[in-house]
């Protein structure tokens, strides 16, 4: 029997993760993608203008793998439209079921654990890849799969991996709204959001040798209300006082003070 | 007139931020410590055994530069009872205003831009050291003293540097709390913190590229009402739900979308 290390994959929608997925993988030369779906016409990057691109779900070819990188609120109308059956069909979602995948298809998930925005360039590598499926076959394939190209694969249960989309939403989403807040109060006062990149890295590198719970420091966990009273003073906006009060009071409840 | 390239340095305090100033002053040597002030008798790690130790204020030796590191309630009644006078004292913190400092002295603020644990270890050639003080010579001084250990050395006033403390809070304390949250969740449901890494690295990241307001992502973002209350259904905790929503609403309103 002629064994093949080539996996076949074909990428059902073109967004971010799909297109971070597919430069990756051609990047790997251990898979090929033979053939892009996309619902509309897309202007494919240069890399990928070799690989037959469709719009029409009837068009798509035989593949190992189908990954759907679309909207989640999609996914499940869209594998109930898919004509194949018997594949193994997955998707590439935090925050959605396997159990939204149509039965039909043999059912799974190809989840990176990252951000990803089109302009940013992703290294995949150690970007840990939650895999899940329903069949021992699969799971191998799949792992196989991301193993091309990262080296943190990991197999996560639906159940585990919302829980996770959870934990993934307040360390980068809401993280990151934190740091638009403090933007405008540098753009406000004609400083530079630049001035806050060491401290913003500091507090990321403290984690490879504290816990988050070790590394906190601040007016809130010192219970310091001349400081506390103070920024409530110097937020401009209801909204974001609120912010302030409810951050701070959940920080003295997780480390024991009352306010 | 002999022209000494030196700086004699006192510190008043020896706390986090004193002790990694003295550490970074001793590996410039273009620094003299000559005197380790605190009020109790403390354990001096080896590096400063040499140093003046005293926990009397009638002790401390004349210095160029008198550095107060100690909690931000305490600087002001700590500076009425100095016993000098004209002397250029200084303190290191980001939410205490210069006219803290009693006048008998010449006042100034010396406020290195970072979060400091004694167990992390800190590069300060990258820190913002803010500095400020009322007279241009003392300026000079705080500059030609702060070069010696970092290469972003900015003047700050007390009304800036009260903004830049809290958006400090906000992308190094509350940003920790959303760590330390992400890591309940995690530990609850046996995954490792560490799976979450790779993203909170990338979210820094991508800073360099994006403004934070570019690089936002996510449900909030999106509006994605069904992923919201599956979020608000997984956290157990009233407060922690609050807190949710109230970041969500921010980004919304931030960007522009209604709830």
């Amino acid at each position: 029997m002629y064994f093949s290390n080539m996996v076949t994959v074909c990428l059902l929608g073109f967004g971010s993760v799909n297109f971070h997925l597919a430069t990756a993988f051609i990047a790997s030369k251990k898979v090929t993608i033979n053939c892009i779906y996309n619902r509309s016409e897309i202007e494919l990057p240069k890399d990928f203008k070799d690989i037959l691109f469709t719009t029409k779900l009837t068009e798509i070819p035989k593949a190992d793998v189908y990954i759907i990188g679309i909207t989640d609120d999609a996914i499940q109308s869209f594998s109930n439209s898919l004509p194949m059956s018997n594949e193994l069909i997955v998707h590439t979602s935090g925050g959605v079921s396997i159990h939204n995948l149509n039965k039909k298809n043999r059912r799974g998930v190809f989840y990176p654990l990252q951000t990803f925005s089109k302009s940013s360039k992703i290294d995949f590598n150690k970007i840990p890849i939650c895999i899940e499926s329903e069949h021992i076959n699969d799971t191998e394939l799949l792992i196989r799969l991301a193993r091309t190209i990262s080296e943190n694969v990991q197999i996560v249960t639906s159940q585990e991996r919302e829980k996770l989309h959870l934990a993934a939403v307040l360390v980068n989403n809401f993280t990151n709204h934190l740091f638009t807040l403090a933007s405008e109060i540098t753009k406000d006062n004609n400083l530079d959001f630049s001035i806050l990149q060491p401290l913003i890295e500091e507090t990321v590198h403290k984690l490879k040798t504290l816990t988050p719970l070790e590394a906190q420091t601040g007016p809130a966990l010192r219970n310091d209300k001349k400081t506390i009273e103070k920024h409530l003073l110097l937020l401009q906006d209801e909204q974001q006082r609120k912010l302030y009060k409810q951050l701070t009071q959940s920080i003295q409840n997780i480390h024991g003070k009352k306010l």
